[in-house]
Parts: C-alpha cells; structure tokens; sequence
C-alpha cells in the first residue's frame, strides 16, 4: 500500500487525482496539501469527494510531506514545483510533478519560455519525462517523474509512430489544438469566465504557447533529428477535452490503411491507445484515459486526429499511469477501464 | 441629440447599452468611464463594438462627466453609486442608476440587506423606481431613476397584474428563479469560472438574496398590502437569460384563459409584454427587451412563467426605455424590435 | 458471474449500462440487441466503448435473450417492454424493466396517463419498484424490477423522510424539476436538437408530466396516507443532472439542523446518499450514483435540494444496484466510488 | 417599399431573415411558405417572432409567392430550389437562393459534389455569387443571386487578398474550419441532438465537404489561376459562430503589419469588414454580419483567423446586404450595426 500525498489539492487536476486514487486498491491517501490556513476538509473545497476522500487540506511544508508519503504529486504552479520538489527527494520521496519544471532538459530553453532561470538545473536530465507509451521502460525506476502538458501528450501521440517511421517531413508541421476550458485551471480570471467563453471560440498564444519546446523536444528525441511544429491552441466552451488537428507533409504516398497500420504496429499493447476508423469526438475520452486517434487523407493533405481528456490522459490519468508503472503495478489500476 | 455618459464601461450591462446607443437614432454617447489608466478605446475592452463604438474611456470624476452628458447611465457597483449620483444631479444630469442605491425606499431595509449606512437617504424616496410597465407615468419627469435587478423585473412583471386584482393570496409567494451566468457580472471569481458553472445547475442565496425586498417593496405598492415571498435563485449554464416559474395561491378558481386575459389587459399597450399561450423559453426572449408570460394549472397550483434576457429587459434595454422616456421619445427606439 | 443481457442497447442509458458491466467484477454481457439489421459491434453505435466492451448488437427476440441470459436489463420504450418481459420471465430471467410499463401498481393508472391499455396487468402487483433507499428489502428476491424515473426518484428521495415522520402536510407539494437534456432519450426530435435547446431554459409537460403518479404512488405508500406533489420539470442546456426544487409545507416549526438530522437518519447506511450542509449542485454528483440533499429555511418556507445524475442514479446505476442487490453483492460493486 | 417572400420559413436561416426583415424599413413581408398544412403564424413555428412578424406561413407554390413578391429569399434545401428557382424568375421576381444550386458555375462540379444532375445549367452561368465583397459590382443587376455557404463566405473573405495579391502560393492552404451546430440546420438528426454535440468536438466530412468547389471556384476567380485548398470542417458545441484557421505558405517573408496593410486595402470602404490587431473570438460578431479577420506569424507559418455569425453573415446577413444592394439600398439598412 504505497502513502501518497498531493501537493496543492485544490486545482482541477488534482480533483481528478483525487477521484482515481479514492478508488485505487493499491495506493492512500496520507496528505493534502493548500496554502489556506485551518485544516478544511477536501470535500469543502471539492464537494464532490463528500464521503469519497476524508482526508483533510494542510499548509504543510514539502519536509513534513516527504514525512508522511512514498510518492508525491506535485500539483504545485511552475517556479513552486521546483522549490518543493528537491526536498520531496531529499526527504525519500519518489515524485510525480506536474508543472512544467522538470520538463525541458535544457535549463536555457526553459528560461527563454518560462522567464524565470531554473534553480534546479542538473534534475533536468535526470528526471524522466512522463509519457509512458514513449517512455515507459524508464519509468519504473524513476525517481522524478515530469508529467507531460496535455496538448503536448496529444502531440507527441499523435505525431510519434509516423516521425519514429520517417514517413512525415521533420518540418512544417501544423498543430491545430483545441481545447476545453478546464485547461486553463481554477484561478479567477476575467478569460476563463463562463460569461467570457461560453458560445465563443478563439485562438490563443500564437507563436509562444510554453507547450511548443516541450512537444518538440520529445518528437526530436523520437525521431532522433530536430522537430519543428506550428502549435496553435484554441479555445472550445466545454469543460475538457482535447482535438488536435494536425497537418504534416508525407515523404511518399501512403494510403490511409498503410498510416494506420503504422500507428497499430507502434502502439500494439499499450492499454489506453486506440486506433480508430472513425473520426474521434472528444466525448468518446472524456473522463477516460483513453488516446484516439486516426488519419485521413484530404486532397494530398494528411489529416491526424487525435482525442484525448485533457484532465485524465492529459494529466492525472497520466500520472496514475506513471505512478502505477513505478510502483510495478498494472498501468491501469485505479482507472475506469480495468 | 441627447449626449450620453455611461459610468463604468467595462461590465457587461455597459456593453449592451453600448450596443444599443450605437444604434439609437437620438443619443450620443459622450464620456465612458474607467478605473484604469491611460485613455483604451472601448473596443479594446469589448472587441465586439469595433468599428461601431470610437469613444475612448476614461478615469473620469462624476463632476467632469456630468459637464458632458445631459444623461448618465450609473454602471457602478453599490456604495460607489450613492457617491457618485449626487455629484451628477448637482452637475445638471439626470440619472439612470443600474446599481441597487437607490432601489430601496427605506434606508434602513438598504443597510439590513446591503450592510451599509446609505450615504444619499433622502433621494431614495424622490427616486423612481424604473420599471416603465408599473412607474410609466413618473418617468418622464424624473431626474433619477433607480434601474431596476433583473430577478426584480421578472418577478413584479409576473406577479403585479394579479395582485393588483387581488386574485392570490399576498404571502407564501414561491419563486424559483433561473438564471444566466451573465447575473453574476464579469468580475473574476471562482464561482463563475466556466469550470465550475458549465454543466452544472445549483442554487445560491436562499433566504438571503437582495432582490428580495426589491421585488417585495414594488409588489406590496402594486397590491397596496404587504406582500411576501419565498425568492429561490438558480445558476443556469447559459450566458444570457431569467426564468421565473412563480407559484402563488389562488384566491378563487379562475381558468388559465381567464388569468390571461387579465395579463393582456393590464399590459394592453406596452410593446415590450407578450403574453403568450406557450410556455416560454429564455431563447424566445434573449437578445430582446421582451418580457415573455403565461401560467399554467398544475393540479390546482397556479404556475406563472415568466422570461426576460436579463442584461436587455433585465438592466440595459430598459434603462434605454427609461431614457427614452425621460427624453419623450417612443419607448422602442434604438430597440431590435423596431 | 452473472450473465447480463441488455434489451434496446441504442440509447443513452444502455451506454451507462455498458459502462459500468465493463468494469463489474461479477457479470458478464452476454446479449446486446437492437432492431438494427446485421451484427454491428457495440463500439460502432457507442465509440467510445472501443477497446471496452466487443459485443455485437443482434437483432434478438425475447426468447433468444432469454437463453444467454440470466439477468436483463430491458431498455426498451413503454409498451414495447410490457410485450418482452412476459417472455423473459417465461424463460427463467430476472428482469430489470427500465421503461414505465411496471412502475404504475394500478393498470387504470398507467391507461389514463400513458394513453395504453395495459397487457400484462397481473404482474403490476408483483414487480417490485427498484428504488433500494426505499424497497432495499424486496429487491434481492425480486424475479421483475420496475427501475424508477429519474426525476421520480430525486423526489421520492427528497421526500420521503419528511412525510415518513410526518413533518411535511401530505398536499400541496410543489416540485420544481430541472434536467439535463440525456433524460429526453437519443431519438432524433427536433426539441431535443443541440440548437433548441443550448442558451436556453423552459418548463414542459405541466401538469402532465408522466412521472407525477410515480412520486405520488410511492410517496402515499412511504407516507401510509395519499400525497399529492404539482410536479413542474424543466430544461436545462447539460448533458445530465437533476437539481429538484422542492417547497412543502412544514406542519410545525423545525430548524435546517433538525431536519437534517431526519435525513441523516433516515438514510443512515445507505452507501449512495449523502446529506450536505451545502447546497448541492448537478455538476457534484454527475456520473456517480450519489444522490445529495439538502434543505434550507427561506422565510418560513422549507426548501429541500436534492440532485442526482439523471442517466447513473435516475436510471443506470440505480439498475445496477438492484441487479447488485439481486445477485447478494454489495451494492457498489462496479460503481466509481468503490 | 420592395414586396418580399422566404420560400421555406421555418429554419433557422429564415428566422434570421425574418428578425431583419422586421426592422428593415424598405421591405415588407408579403408571403412565407412551409409544406405543413394550415396556415400556422409564424410565430408558432419561432416563438421569438411574436408580435413582431404577423405573417402566416403557407403552402404556397412558386408560382402563386411570384405574384406577390418582388424578391424572394429561396430557403429550400438544394434541388428543391432549382425547381422553383426557373418558376420564380419567370413570374417576375428576383431571387436570392440561399441554397447550394447555384453557386457553382460548372453542371459537372455539381453532380460531382451534391450527386444529382442540375436542372438548371443554363442559369448556372447567369447567376451571380453573392458575395457582395468580392463581387459587390455585379450583384446590383442582377435577377439571380446565389448566397454563399457559410464556411465558404468566411475562407474566402479571409484569403481573397493575399491570392488577389499574389502573396501565397496556390496550393496546400489548409483551412481548419470550426463551426457551431445551427449550421447543421434544424431538421432532426441524431449527429445533432443536444446531448451528442454538447461537451464535444470533433470534425467531419474531411476530404468531401460540398463547400470545398465552392471556395475553390470563387478564390481561383480571384485569383486568377487555379486554387485548391484541403477543407477541413469541426464542430464546436454552440450554437452559432465560424472560426477559420488558415494555413497558407507565404511566396516570401512579410510582416504581420504589412500582411494586415493588404487587407486594409483591399477591404477599404467594406462596412462589415473588420481588420483587428487581436485574434478575433466568434462572440464577438455573434448576432451582427461582421467579419473580423486577423493574421499571425508561428513559426515562419502564417495563420488567418476569420470569424463569422454563421447565420448572419454566413447566410442571412449576407442575403439582406445582397437585397439592399439589389434595391438600391445602403448595404446596411436593416442591419444592426446601423
């Protein structure tokens, strides 16, 4: 029964977090933590763990947390993920972060998106970037997990099998990402009000959206030669879910059978992949760990689809995957499939 | 050509006056206001008036304002209100306040449900109280009128031709109110991310929303008694638009078509009451300064429905109406509807 | 293990059904049927059941299903279902009838508010209405289960303790519905079109509701003396949830505490509700089986929230439970929160 | 005062006409037509319309809307007006068909696409594309105007300056087109109920949607040599909005300032052509025949942004500008803005 805590408990993927380990057989729950002061019980600041989670909040420091837990969520914002997490590992702990902090391996890229120098630079190679199906035999033996953004891991999933084969241009690529709202986390902010996006759609950091080096750095990595995207996100009024829409250049002529293959072959035994015939919807994932994807041909234009939950795959589901794949576990303990 | 201020641009109610007076054929809009710094052009606050709105805001005191405009549309928050009003009427304005300053014609019921000694009690009972339907004939006159809530509005238009022909009981009034998210205003808070709103369907406020006595206080000088209700208010996943489904006592039998005919004679001749035989939809009336109703028997429960959108007929289209009035033009002009 | 067969696999709650039998530990699909020609797999009508459930919908009679199976969950529309139990029973299943054909004891009943003679009158008396909170006794050895409406069971549950002591008058009870648009079914009609109902809320069906003789049987057998409720339901633009309004009158004065404290023991051990000292919102209980109420003083009147997920609690996790209960499991086996 | 007909009256295309129509101060409303049987108001079939369009629909042939009406809005699905369109010209009228059967030039193309030989390929050649931005000059003489679809209207509004310009090369522009639901039409159809759109996104028709020879035809008339483009259709849950996200290959570097230069100039003078600074939201020309369009550099990848009401000035809107240009008129009589 391994001790787990949350660091930071009271954004939206720390809910989902909540809501997979409340019924995880393997794993409990032994600390919480926010920085409002008393003890509030975690199902005052999510109602909806109301006799599911009894656990309460704590404005505890990452020492006493190391204290209490064998693995850690870091659920921290970025810039706070990398003062607590040194002294999660310090203390014993194996961590799962899912800022953006321990995610680019080069220190110099991630001051460029993020603005801030990093204070921890030598874990940036060390730590083990979370996206099992490309990744997953490091993951066992992790000690510091970096949890992948969530259109980054629609990305990646979706691009990995035809880079890894070299059938698409390293180049050009186009990523047409949209998004639910829940993306965009549980701090007040006049964008993110329902008056704000409901019955609207828009796009959004063009050109410098921080999931852009992330998603290059992997693909690079996986096609073992830079990897360049056009990564714009947008904006959809639903609570979660993530299409990407994405446009590369094929080297040669290749059916849409053929492309499929390619992905059936890449992904064959991993749990949450599933490649389809059909166009996916978002809602086909949606609280769901699930990856779909297909391809289509459109005039001698590739198209990828690929859905995911932008709350479960694109976060906690993932980190469940991760924490299940470093605690020797099935990777889906605790999810809704198994 | 009216010259027309509005004090505090950057609400919601203050873009739907906009986009009302940009249409209007007798009104010029003069100032806008601000809290923030430098002189942004209105469309960089609402993207949506570009091209149709030029005017620039500014961090305007209610003293330079009313040396601009000959009517101020008060889009304040309460308390800054009953400061600036004063300011204005002494200029020379005549004033539509949207706040709740000057709604209420007892101090001391303003400072039990506000919790704020009001600061102007002498204005509140030569303020009219801008609900055309009920204070029509006073309007014209007025050089203060007190715009009226939103839940306010729906509820008197439901009620009042039935208490004024004392066909129900003047207590136990149940109202169960739905509403858009726009109510709540664009100010960040948690409640109204669309996170947290969309989906979902909730009460807030039972027992303690400051509508109540608004709704009470107009009623019981309709009736000439003391009248009372249960007020119920509901947060719907949707921008724009009140329900009220209201559930009186019956004095005496009376038939559905009876009741209406009732509704149609105490709104003959007002443009903007439908009374209809259908139940309507918040859809029927959105965008519109309509106020759609009818009732139902539901086994010997008298049901009274009624739908307004409540940033038109709800705050901005009939603070328009009572410029119009005030100005001795059509109550209809700059409306859709005309 | 039980062998489970689904009547009408098309619609929304046959979805959830397939859900929650994808992870249950002791059953197993044995018969999807549709009036669909060939065999498609389920995945292609539901996709996102891909990679869950791999059965094929066959286009089976009652008797054929009855030999594959012992238990069948029959989601078919009224009338059609009162045509296929007999034939299932006859064939040794047991039987949880999702449709309205066995929920009315009284076959006059059911003629005068669903326009059908009843054809299968004898068994009314003996199927046993599958609300566990309530009939929790009868269920396990129940041959044919009358699985109740979803907004009949947010009421009965809301009002069942209250009228069990005797606290609330018997008459009078007005029940303000509101529901997601999944509890209108998945046949294509244009009022339950995306464009129909989005941005948009209304009342139907009152004082005709079918689901007003459902509460108003069930709350006359809790309360051992006839009940009458004005049943008022409403749209809301949500894929699921209920949130009933409910305002009775208290026969004498008694606090939010003490009436909680009713509830509280009323339901004590009943794994599914949970009564909260806020006010509950759809959003809390969506996709769960959780039914959460609360109630609040509003000048002199009682209010009782209750809220469930129309398609889990109203309807397919409310069927499991029964099937849960008639197979000797605990309750929760296959749903979320265990 | 011009004589107006809408042949198919009760789509939501035609509510959007009749909403303008009703405040248009130079047309009157002389005929609707519907296939029910009676005479129904109007505003039975759209609640919203009443007491301001007093109209009855009815089952009026072509003929019989010819004697009465000078223009007429042909609002049938496609084949079904090119049967009245010939009868409607020949009794005298001007059409405006808001249908597919006479945008494109070549019968072939047609067949090809909507899979029925044209009945009409004489005309197909006379008609003009109303798309009064593009070919503003022509559509003041003429007796036949074809109204564009709407993801058409909004590609085309967005690339006819840089191809006019010869700026981008000619092949490889992906569109990735996102649309809300009312384009879908108000007949019923399962892909469009509430609870299948709602809380999801998807795409559709990739490779073979019918507006695809449309935009072709109308850019590579601008252009003057052959375009082609890869199309690319979503579906966001709301009700009405286009956001097209475009990705054409620039012939050599230009600034964002000089790109948006271009387009200043070329819309010069163009009342509801809006060239922004920011990307544009659909909610910002929600309700108003606006078409807000901006470009970003990504990368060395330009991005167009167009947003569009679909209703408005992907359909109505666009068909009332034709009709004032048609009459004489100011092009934004009736319209909001104005």
């Amino acid at each position: 029964m391994a001790r787990v805590a949350i660091l930071g408990a009271t954004g939206y993927t720390a809910l989902e977090l909540l809501k997979i380990l409340a019924r995880h057989p393997d794993s409990e729950i032994t600390a919480l933590t926010t920085r409002q002061d008393g003890k509030p019980p975690i199902s005052s600041i999510h109602p909806s763990l109301t006799g599911l989670v009894s656990v309460c909040c704590e404005n505890l420091t990452a020492d006493q947390v190391g204290q209490r837990a064998d693995i850690v969520f870091c659920a921290l914002p970025h810039t706070a993920s990398m003062e607590a997490v040194p002294q999660l590992l310090d203390a014993g702990c194996r961590v799962i972060d899912l800022s953006a902090d321990y995610r680019l391996t080069d220190p110099g890229v991630y001051e460029h998106w993020y603005g801030h120098v990093h204070t921890d630079p030598t874990r940036l190679v060390t730590a083990v970037y979370g996206l099992p199906e490309i990744y997953g035999s490091k993951i066992p033996d992790a000690v510091l997990v970096a949890n992948p953004g969530c259109y980054t891991s629609t990305s990646i999933l979706a691009l990995a099998p035809l880079l890894a084969e070299k059938l698409i241009e390293p180049d050009g690529i186009i990523i047409d990402a949209k998004s639910g709202i829940s993306g965009a986390g549980r701090t007040p902010k006049l964008a993110n009000l329902f008056s704000e996006c409901n019955e609207s759609v828009t796009a959004y950091s063009i050109g410098n959206h921080r999931h852009t080096p992330e998603i290059e750095q992997v693909l690079s990595d996986v096609a073992q030669s830079p990897i360049s995207v056009a990564f714009n996100p947008h904006l959809m009024p639903m609570d979660r879910g993530i299409l990407c829409s994405i446009y590369p250049r094929l080297k040669s002529d290749k059916s849409v059978s053929e492309l499929l293959a390619v992905y059936r072959d890449f992904y064959a035994g991993q749990p949450f992949m599933r490649i389809v015939d059909h166009i996916p919807a978002t809602k086909d994932v949606a609280h769901t760990n699930f990856c779909d994807i297909t391809v289509r041909m459109n005039r001698n234009q590739l198209v990828i689809f690929a859905a995911i939950d932008n709350l479960i795959k694109g976060a906690s589901g993932v980190a469940i995957q991760n924490m299940n794949l470093m605690l020797g576990l099935d990777q889906r303990t605790g999810m809704l499939m198994c």
